[in-house]
């Protein structure tokens, strides 16, 4: 298993996005305000479905064990109150750099290719195996060290962004490892055979090009060439986004 | 009802992909034979999964007359025996274009872009009401007007193109507009309530999305920065697009 294990970690280093151009550019300073609002305003959709992808997985499993571990990934998510939770402190971000709540919940300004991306994911936990399913979480593994950066690079390179408006980041540097050694945990358990393994692999694979599908999308739209799609965000705090 | 196909020709005039910069670029002659390579080989994609959007669509219309009408799609784009059909003809224009057959059909060297969005175009027919799903299908009011310029500029600009290799689109000519006003008629007679006519409009505002999306994402990786993301196709006629 220990060479399951490599194999993963040789798909992150080479597909997760730590290595793409508009993370790097993130966490460099390269970005101005509206493509960081840009950015939060988009990966707001991941965030909140990240809770209802994990519930579609839970209502999967057998084990009161198992659903009982995989719930703190909802409590983490949504809190134990208004207000808690990593989707609130996500707001907290999109507060900060000036974005309108109701633009950023009501998801209206996204980019179509987040949606899209966002929803592969939803859709691949719900209807694939759920060894593939608990596999498409093992990203975590590699988080904590864009992580970091994200934030170190934040602070020290933009007036707009504070400690405060990161709130979301710190308490993931505990939560990330620790679900991912627990989801990495499953999948040495449960791939036993070769074709197994293989369907690890590319769950990974496949969660990796979500990731990087949405960091192109916002590359694309707002930095090179800077096209923003029919009816996406255009760069003001509290409206674009055609209503529909 | 008049208002309600103005509104829908409004929408197909501003997010219709025939103002898409790489539609453009593709017409006029401005990409290079990889670039048609790659716009070919990724909207393959779309192609072979357009007969399996319109038999979750048949398979969720109640009235046989209905069902026969839309049968037709099939028919066009399956063909009534092997080597026939719209399928069959798009991989003419592959194997003119020199990409291998087993790269082509297996979709390994697709973009994820163009993936997760055909991929929501086909849940979208699944899952949403079935007044949504086909008007959804309504792109096909505007195919005409970009499928002849596109012939009529891929045949004057690109050497590596012929009348041969383009044979898909000439009966779409015919097929497209027969489509569309059978679709466009479904929805003038149910879609009565304000509501039902803004779940039209949304309907075809989504499905501009998802041509927009994909060509964005060819664009981002082909063209503009060119930026091929990780195990997608990267040139090579027969290879490329890791296997998984």
């Amino acid at each position: 298993m220990a060479a399951l294990e490599a194999r993963l970690r040789e798909v992150g280093e080479t597909r997760y996005h730590h290595r793409h151009p508009f993370q790097l550019m993130l966490q460099n300073g390269e970005l101005d305000k509206r493509q960081v609002q840009a950015w939060a305003l988009n990966r707001y959709y991941y965030q909140a479905m990240i809770p209802i992808k994990d519930a579609s997985l839970i209502a999967r499993l057998d084990d009161p064990e198992l659903r009982r571990i995989w719930r703190a990934r909802l409590v983490d998510h949504d809190g134990e109150a208004p207000g808690e939770g990593g989707i609130a402190r996500w707001l907290k971000l999109t507060d900060g750099l000036g974005l309108g709540r109701e633009l950023v919940v009501s998801t209206r300004g996204i980019l179509p290719a987040t949606r899209f991306a966002v929803e592969a994911y939803t859709h691949f936990v719900r209807d694939r195996t759920l060894l593939e399913a608990v596999a498409s979480s093992l990203t975590e593994l590699f988080s904590p060290m864009v992580i970091g950066q994200r934030v170190r690079g934040m602070l020290a390179h933009y007036d707009f962004v504070s400690a405060e408006t990161l709130a979301y980041f710190e308490p993931r540097l505990t939560q990330a490892p620790r679900d991912a050694e627990m989801a990495l945990d499953y999948v040495k358990r449960h791939a036993q055979r070769a074709d197994q393994q293989q369907a690890v692999i590319d769950a990974l694979r496949f969660k990796c090009s979500v990731l990087w599908a949405m960091l192109d999308a916002l590359q694309h739209a707002y930095v090179t060439p800077g096209q923003v799609p029919p009816g996406a965000w255009n760069g003001e705090p509290g409206m674009g986004g055609q209503p529909t």
